[in-house]
């Protein structure tokens, strides 16, 4: 399994077919073939032996899929840059795995000089952006118009294609190293779900460097399908696109449906090309599936759910279980049931399948798993057992395989030995008609190890107190979850993409003591 | 990639579904997923260890998927013979590689003693029929009866999975070597076309030592769906189990989808649940499709064409292209494009593509490709160039990447340096009015090298001659492909399988004398 594989196929068997859309630009197979060749061969002379990173810091354009192929096709491995991130994190993310050769395009150009100096190992760096390339920097359409076409390095199987950095929030990244075998996987995931990419317009609007889209869009190249790229995603563009290049697929977060579907001006629009919308990060409110389904009938949803360690897909919930007897049975509100590539289960602490229903850490196995850590044996050895990625997530499978995601274990309160995970507890506190957000932690105690404590956001001139919720939640928890304290809270801390950030939560509790987590 | 992970997942999300259906015998997933584990353990404590071959000598039966199962999960390499060979050859591709368990069903232990004698390194024989167990024999039932579950070796990726002979009609048989990665890969061929094998409940009526039954029967393993095995096939049995068991799906060769068709026996049973046709061996009769599809209207029919060699297919051709626009424009004469998994291209000598339309050799590189052939370094270095196999069948792609197989290499004429494809004559001579059969070889020439000659069976008082041939198919193939010598037969040399033997042709043109062929 080689990830050039979907390239050599399609421009075999149609070489006229759109590869690439990305606004006037317009790339069939055969051209894409032919430059994915030479650049490839660019980046052999510029001293990329088998297994080198190549870095790349740019929003989304037809060059991006150009760079991963032809990293490929040369023999390197990818390390696609978070562009979320600030350039220390950037910096760090070349450093920690030697990237020597670096792509960047106009967008990130200001924050080069700071990379550079953090990262020395960037010695090269190609201007891969259509405004005038600055001087000391390569041009990436010079070097594809001036080198030969090269023959396809054939790393597969086990050779490690890319590192993905992940994990900025919490302590310094990690560096996923995926080998071809993972990433071709990524693309199976569609395709088995039934999903036919060969049809397939489909659109870019969720950042290419991230492994969600990235999955989305190896299964499109399995197809042969036809890519259009946005720079970033805005509702207006998307909607607009749609309407345009007659997009039938599109990858997306649940928010930026929410966005799409809610913004007035994309009802302007027309969306009767699309047919099916992947999304994941998260499952979906109920209502923005009614809304999105109210303004485009015609569309078929699927969420998948992973992470990067497993590259990254390793349930996916298909469009019947968002609507009618699917949703009223609660399914909506799952991750759905294990790829066809996949196998998971739940385990307690002791790497033993607890009981459905039972919540416990979901452990993943299958093809998509990654080799490990860039130079982290340690992190790698406690992440894989036995071939099962553990992915830190708390949850249980219900009767029929579907796996429902409760909490990050970290988040996982141990009191008096029993493990309470506080989606339960805030399930049932949420319940209290004064309540109108929680969150709960553990807080440490002398006598239980941790204890349950719950901070409440209380609805306009409600009185929330501990007795009272105590009270409220004996019928729907067992004792040892109850909370033990309460707190009033005006706003619960946020990240950017809207979880709560429990570890703002526990500092004041925890500052100088070390919380042993899982 | 593992060939355990489809049980491992079907027992885990539905291990009350039934996994197979053998007569009145019934298995579900979790059962089976138990009996194959204790089944390993009594392999593993009959010494099979990591990498050793586990032989198979038996008819369809539900013991036979647990037998595949049970090998891979043992940490084993399955050797299934092929029932329709001599003792002779049987015990050479046990002896071969060196197969020292053997699992063998009430039909073939007449043969036992024969193979044993001529395969002495059997030495451990383990009956899994129903009749009574023979002295000196283990019987299957008792061993998963008294054996504890073991672990699973978890073998993968390159690991060899089996060892599947084939050739005999060329000389000795050669053990074609599979890893878990080509065996997985092949159960990804149906699934990556689209057909949900979820839902199926899939026919084992064509041998399921063969590796087309066995593509069929992982696609089914990967959906987790249900096995419905018969002995062999049986146009009335066939029919009658589709009736009784809902059959959905099945694999057949042509046929046998003839012979049902055909058979009036069929017309009695309800045979409307069947949706789903998987074919191989060779294109099929558009008469044939057409009476199939007048029986079952709702049946789609697709087409498989490959080679052991390649785990086995590298083209499919779906059922859109066996009706309507697809056959007016003649693909049901071919054999599909390439897999989605798969890249398929078509050579000349000098392992350069031809252009479309030009005949070559069909190459295929892609997971499915083994790893060589058992014990035969120097034939795997022929097949295997770069990556890719070279199938040894000749063959053309048209514009639309539909390959199209022409011939056997071996059985291509080389005349004054141009090659000639026999069934190119044979399709012109075949088109004069007097010719009911006709087969073309290549005879020896000292100017030449080789000429075209042809064997004719004229129809009931024809008068065929080699001017009027010669005359006739001027005007259809070029100059030098002309027939130069033309010989009247009675009937045509026909192996088993309903193939012309051309050996049997060129035999007295050819004695003492050394073909080079390709």
């Amino acid at each position: 399994m080689y990830m050039t594989q979907t390239l050599h196929r399609a421009a075999r068997l149609h070489p006229t077919k759109l590869a690439t859309i990305y606004g006037d630009r317009r790339t069939d197979y055969g051209s894409m073939q032919d430059r994915v060749s030479r650049f490839a061969g660019a980046l052999r002379k510029l001293g990329v032996s088998p297994g080198d990173r190549v870095g790349m810091l740019s929003l989304n354009s037809d060059r991006y899929l150009e760079y991963y192929f032809s990293v490929y096709w040369a023999g390197g491995v990818v390390n696609p840059a978070n562009i979320r991130w600030s350039a220390n994190e950037i910096a760090y993310s070349f450093a920690d795995c030697d990237t020597q050769v670096l792509l960047i395009d106009d967008q990130f150009l200001p924050m080069l000089g700071a990379i550079r100096e953090l990262a020395p190992c960037v010695k090269t760096v190609i201007h891969c952006g259509d405004a005038a390339t600055p001087e000391g920097l390569l041009n990436y359409e010079w070097l594809i118009a001036e080198t030969a076409p090269c023959d396809d390095a054939m790393r597969s199987g086990e050779d490690l294609a890319g590192i993905f950095y992940t994990g900025g929030t919490t302590g310094f990244p990690k560096g996923v190293m995926l080998p071809h075998r993972a990433l071709y996987a990524n693309g199976l995931t569609l395709v088995t779900e039934g999903i036919d990419t060969r049809r397939f317009i489909g659109l870019h609007a969720a950042p290419m460097f991230h492994l969600a889209d990235h999955a989305f869009t190896n299964a499109l190249a399995m197809g042969g399908g036809t890519h259009v790229m946005l720079p970033m995603f805005n509702p207006q563009a998307v909607a607009e696109t749609i309407a345009r290049e007659k997009v039938n697929a599109a990858m997306l977060v649940p928010t930026m449906i929410q966005m799409l579907v809610d913004a007035p001006v994309t009802h302007q629009y027309d969306l009767s090309s699309l047919e099916f919308m992947l999304y994941g990060g998260s499952p979906i409110a109920e209502a923005v599936v009614d809304r999105t389904l109210a303004l485009m009938p015609h569309v078929k949803m699927m969420q998948a759910y992973g992470m990067t360690e497993v590259a990254p897909v390793a349930t996916v919930l298909p469009h019947e279980f968002h609507i009618g007897e699917g949703r009223q049975k609660g399914k909506t509100r799952s991750a759905g049931r294990p790829a066809m590539i996949c196998d998971v289960r739940i385990v307690d602490t002791n790497d033993v399948e607890v009981p459905r229903g039972t919540i416990g850490e979901v452990a993943v196995r299958g093809p998509g798993v990654m080799l490990g850590y860039w130079n982290k044996p340690k992190e790698t050895a406690e992440a894989i057992k036995d071939g099962w990625m553990h992915t830190g997530d708390g949850g249980y499978m219900d009767d029929e395989g579907f796996v429902y995601i409760a909490d990050r274990i970290k988040d996982m309160i141990v009191t008096g030995g029993e493990n309470v995970y506080s989606i339960e507890v805030e399930n049932a506190v949420a319940k209290y008609p004064g309540v109108m957000q929680c969150a709960v932690i553990g807080i440490p105690d002398d006598k239980w190890g941790e204890v349950v404590h719950v901070f409440v956001v209380p609805h306009a001139g409600a009185s929330v107190t501990i007795e009272a919720i105590q009270e409220h939640c004996k019928a729907m928890i067992a004792n040892y979850k109850l909370p033990r304290s309460l707190e009033i809270i005006e706003a619960l801390p946020m990240s950017g993409a809207g979880k709560i950030l429990k570890n703002k939560l526990r500092e004041k509790f925890w500052a100088g003591r070390d919380r042993k987590v899982g």
